[in-house]
Formats: structure tokens, C-alpha cells, sequence
């Protein structure tokens, strides 16, 4: 690859698109982050995500469109990634049916490689985050974040699936008798162990018994509650009401990451999201969770097996926070030319 | 391939260890049961399947070992594939520790590739079964047998995971809170919709107020309650409680198959095993779990994406029946040659 094999990375959010513009050592050479203006649609933002490539390639002298390789995207899901076409997005609502792939590659001249953004993190974070040292083939991304959504690397390759929706891990059945879920199913990981499952559990915890005045005094502050102020209070305010919360929160995620490995016996779990930030807080739960509900990693207690150098699933927090996904989205170009098998699988799902 | 290049396949269980001589067409050339003494000890056991092995070259006049491409045998798990040795096997007490694949290929002089059941059943159905003539290259199969099994077919090989333990789909949380199962774990999938998992619920229903005298004489009868009995009670006896049996195992099934599909998004699952005869009387309430539980399958639902071809996964009873373990057995030596990448997986798995 020559140094000129510049690649472009944009994360597309339901409240914020960034963009990044790195050279082929995926140092990061310069960025933009722009607001989404969801209600404007989504040929509008197209049209801006467009002005910013030319912004990006004007700054770095870029003597013009031979030195990209292409730009990676990574778009909330539903996503059809066979024809590069959104599904029902709640987050950007007003796009469905939209030609993304198309669209941007005809605004900006360059090739588009279009992922879901929980599997642009999921690359982020293999190649260049908690996996980059591990030498892998194989993990799973959990990001924790308003929802919960996953990617899965097997072999090499992010695992679409039949129609791109492989590692909708965000709507596992944690309790077939729990709360209502906005797909429709009752019970799901995300009503746990996202932003918003938190506050839920957070409601119930300070309306029982266990409640203490100064959770309920968050709750009823007037302002906004989140992941950070119930991590304050559970940490530097030793608040048991709101160490409760961390580790319901982190038992039924552990149930999660239990099915996650019953299913594909992984070698590695990575969880991300802003959630993630509170790991001390849920992590010895979910650890305890896992245990109990993870046949896998039982079974792959060193004990199991005489003479056989087999380690549990390594299961830790992300490492490049909001940046997994740019990252990752920005690598999407390097893998589809540096990985045949990859490549093969980009064809696929963009043919 | 030439027409001498034989196979002989293997499906030990723990009552009965069946054997077969296949030509390179998969056509089954002569085959043999023998009672699995399971006591003599692993050792023993396997110098009787090598005896076997030289009954069935001797029937069929074989000149020598060169005609034998090789044999697969389908094990009970938990197995360590890269080192052939057997884990704790409930079916199999006192074999653990045992290197199954090394003494098999000295006492018969064949080289021997090994694999779990649930993953030889389901090569099994893939190629000659269910998946036959889909020419897809990735699905699942559960076995629902004494437990629950599972073997996963992704990009046309067996997905094996980390330690060979992947498709523990058997140990799926259900219900949380549930029953507590030999795994150690509370709720599993087996404890549902395996055969003991039936007669477990038909006790709950006999006892309760939706049960019958019917249903309660036949579990007092002090024969073996079997599926095919409680099946007849349902469906020649149109019995309301029996009936019922069938609705719950369907509805804890489906759930199970959302959790696999919500994850990994497969084109197909085949659901074999003796308990998979009574389909009739379990898939409607498993198809209406299913679509409960997956948001994937939902939203695979062509209604969601225009101009589209997109398909729902194809749930399907198995074809097979007790002879998939034995022809996906069989078929491990000529994947292991036709298919590199097969080959590289067994390679690594046996390494």
C-alpha cells in the first residue's frame, strides 16, 4: 500500500456524523464532526457528508482523487447491506429505503463501503483496539450505548449473516416475561443493559425498598439522568442504592455475553459504548453471571482438559470509546483490498 | 475421487455405537450396531469398532487399506478437538481424559478425523439431508435427543469455536428463574425441549388443572413415558393436556431458535432428534415463539426492505433422522480433502 492510500471513515449518528480522514498506517490526519440533521433527509446530509470529503482532501493538499482508496461508512441498522439500502432506523426516522451506499458514492466520486455502525465499532475495536494486540480471528463487540448493539468477527470477516442482521445481541430474551421492548418482544437485553435500560432500573430500584434518599433525590433533580451521575453516586458517593443498579444491570448483560458464548464459543468479548465507562461498577456481576449461565466458559476452566493449554473467553472493556466506530468505518477500504476473504465478503454484501 | 476411495463413518453413543462403509457417491455399502460397553472402558470399546472396521473391508473384498480415504467418528461432547480427547461425558462415565482419535487410527491404521455428534448430525443433514438441495452454505441444526444439541454450519464449515464447544444451544437461558439443570445452570433449553425436558413438563401439566385423566393415566401407567406415547395421546387421543405438552416444548423451542437467529441471522435451521417427530404438534406454537422473540425474523419479513429478495430463514424438520450422525461421520474424510477450507478447520481442530 503507498503512502497516498488515503481512506475516509464516517460514523454516521442519529445526532452526530464524524468523519475522518487517515493515510495508510490509519494515523488520523484530520477530522470533522458535523450535526445530523435528521429532519432535513437524508439526501441533504448526503449532499454535506460530500462538502466535507472535498473539506478533508482540500486541507491535506490532496493533489485529488487518485490517492483515496475509499470511504468506509458505518450506518445505524437495519441496514440491507446486499443493496446498501436503510431499513426502518428509529434513530433517523424518514429514512428508510434510502439508497445510502449509492447516494454517497455518486455525491463524493468515491467507492462507498457500507457496514452497520455496531460492526464498524466491532472492527475498530479488533483491529485497532482491545483485539490489536491479541491476534484474534474471532471476537464479539457489545456496545452498550442508548440501545445495545454487537458485531461479530469470525474468521477474519464480520459475520453479516443472511440479510446483514447477524448480532442483534441487543434483543437476546433476557426474561420472557420482562417489560415490553420497542421491536416488539418482551424482555430484551437492551431494556437492561443500555443508557436507557439503566435509568428504567434505576426507577425501580428507587421506588422499593432498597431505595435511598439520594437516588431518589437524583431521580427527582429535574435534570436529566445518566450513566455518569449514577456512577458519581455509586462510586465517590458509595450509594448502595446505586451500586444496585450497576450490578442488576451487569448480571442480566452477563446472561447476554452467557448466550454470546454458549452459542459460538468466542475467545473474546469486547464491551464498548458510554456504558462501558462504568465496567468496575457491573463487571464483577456480569463476570458472576456469566459463570453461572455460560456452560462454555465453565467447561473452559483450565481444569477441564489435561494437558491442554485452553484459556477462557477474554472478556474486557473497549479501548477507543467513541472512536471504534470512525475507526473501524475508515479500515473498511484497507480490508476490502488487503483481505481477499474479507473482500469476498464486502462483494457480497455490496453486489 | 476415485470409485475405491471408501469411507467409514462412526456414531458412538452411549447405548449404541453404530458404523457404516460408505463409497465415494455417499452410498452406504454395509454397516453395523454394536452395543456401546460402555463399562469395558474407551479402550476396549475401540478395538471392537477396529474389528468392526475389518468385518466391513472384509465384506466388501476390499483389497487393502489403501481404498480407505479415512474414518470420522461423531462423539458425544464436551471433546477437545485439537487434542482428540474426550471431556467429561455424562453418557460416558469414566472415558474422559481418553484420546479418542489417536487410539482409533492405531488400532485400525486409518487416519481418523473426530467431531462432536451434534456437528457430524448436522453435516449430515447439510449435505444429504434438509440442506441437500439448498446449496446453502451456512445453517444449524438442533437435535432434540436425551438433551438438546447443537452443530453450526457457517460459510460452508463447521463453526467449531475457541475450544470445539461452540452450539451449546442446549444450555440457552430460557427462563432465568427456571428449573435448575445438570449444567449447573437455571432454565436451560434441554430442560424444555429435550425428551426428558417433555416428560418433565407433562408431569407439570398432569398435576396442574389443565391436566387430564388421560394424560394422568398414561404417567401412572409405570411404563417409560416416551415422546411417541405422549404424541399418540395428542394426536389420536386428541387429548387437551398432551396437546398442551407439545405447545409449551414448541413456545421454549422457538425461543431458543430466536436467540440463534437474532445472533447470527442464518438462512436455515433444521430441528432433528426423536423429539423433532412429534414437529406437527410443537412448530406452530415454535413458529409463533419464534416471531414473538426474533427481531431478526421479523424483520426479514419482505415487507421491510423494497425491491429486495430477502427470505425468511427456512425452519425445517430434519430428514434424516438417526442416520445424520452416521453420514456426516462419514463425510468428515472427503470434507476434509475437497474442501481446503474445510481442510484448514479440521487441521487446526486436530492439530
Amino acid at each position: 500500500m503507498t503512502q497516498g492510500a488515503f481512506t475516509i471513515g464516517i460514523d454516521l449518528g442519529g445526532t452526530t456524523t464524524r468523519m475522518g480522514m487517515f493515510d495508510a498506517r490509519m494515523d488520523l490526519l484530520a477530522s470533522r464532526s458535523i450535526v445530523t440533521r435528521v429532519a432535513a433527509g437524508p439526501q441533504a446530509c448526503v449532499e454535506e457528508m460530500a462538502d466535507v470529503v472535498r473539506a478533508l482532501l482540500y486541507e491535506q493538499d490532496s493533489s485529488g482523487s487518485g490517492d483515496i482508496l475509499g470511504i468506509g461508512i458505518g450506518s445505524p441498522g437495519p441496514i440491507n447491506l446486499k443493496t446498501g439500502v436503510l431499513g426502518l432506523l428509529p434513530n433517523l426516522p424518514g429514512w428508510e429505503n434510502f439508497h445510502l451506499r449509492d447516494a454517497l458514492a455518486e455525491a463524493t466520486g468515491f467507492p462507498v463501503i457500507l457496514e452497520s455502525d455496531a460492526n464498524a465499532a466491532a472492527i475498530g475495536e479488533w483491529k485497532f483496539g482491545a483485539g490489536r494486540s491479541t491476534g484474534l480471528d474471532s471476537m464479539a463487540m457489545i456496545t452498550l450505548g442508548t440501545g445495545v448493539g454487537s458485531g461479530l468477527i469470525l474468521n477474519d470477516r464480520v459475520w453479516h449473516g443472511m440479510c446483514g442482521m447477524a448480532g442483534e445481541i441487543g434483543h437476546a430474551t433476557i426474561d420472557p416475561e420482562g417489560p415490553m421492548c420497542g421491536c416488539g418482544t418482551r424482555g430484551c437485553l437492551e431494556l437492561y443493559s443500555s443508557a436507557n435500560g439503566l435509568v428504567r432500573i434505576a426507577k425501580s430500584v428507587a421506588e422499593s425498598s432498597q431505595g435511598t434518599s439520594a437516588l431518589l433525590g437524583l431521580m427527582n433533580s429535574g435534570e436529566e439522568l445518566t450513566t455518569l451521575k449514577l456512577a458519581m453516586l455509586a462510586e465517590k458517593g458509595n450509594d448502595s442504592a446505586a451500586q444496585l443498579v450497576f450490578q442488576r444491570m451487569g448480571r442480566h448483560l452477563g446472561q447476554g455475553v452467557a448466550s454470546l458464548l454458549n452459542t459460538l464459543d468466542l475467545p473474546m468479548v469486547v464491551i464498548g459504548g458510554g456504558v462501558a465507562g462504568a465496567w468496575r461498577l457491573f463487571a464483577p456481576s456480569m463476570f458472576e453471571a456469566v459463570g453461572q449461565y455460560s456452560v462454555v466458559y465453565r467447561l473452559t476452566a483450565p481444569s477441564q482438559f489435561d494437558s491442554c493449554e485452553i484459556h477462557r473467553p477474554f472478556i474486557c472493556p473497549a479501548e477507543l470509546g467513541a472512536s471504534a466506530g470512525l475507526l473501524g468505518a475508515a479500515a473498511l477500504p484497507n480490508l476490502s483490498k488487503a483481505n481477499s476473504r474479507h473482500q469476498e465478503n464486502v462483494e457480497l454484501a455490496n453486489a
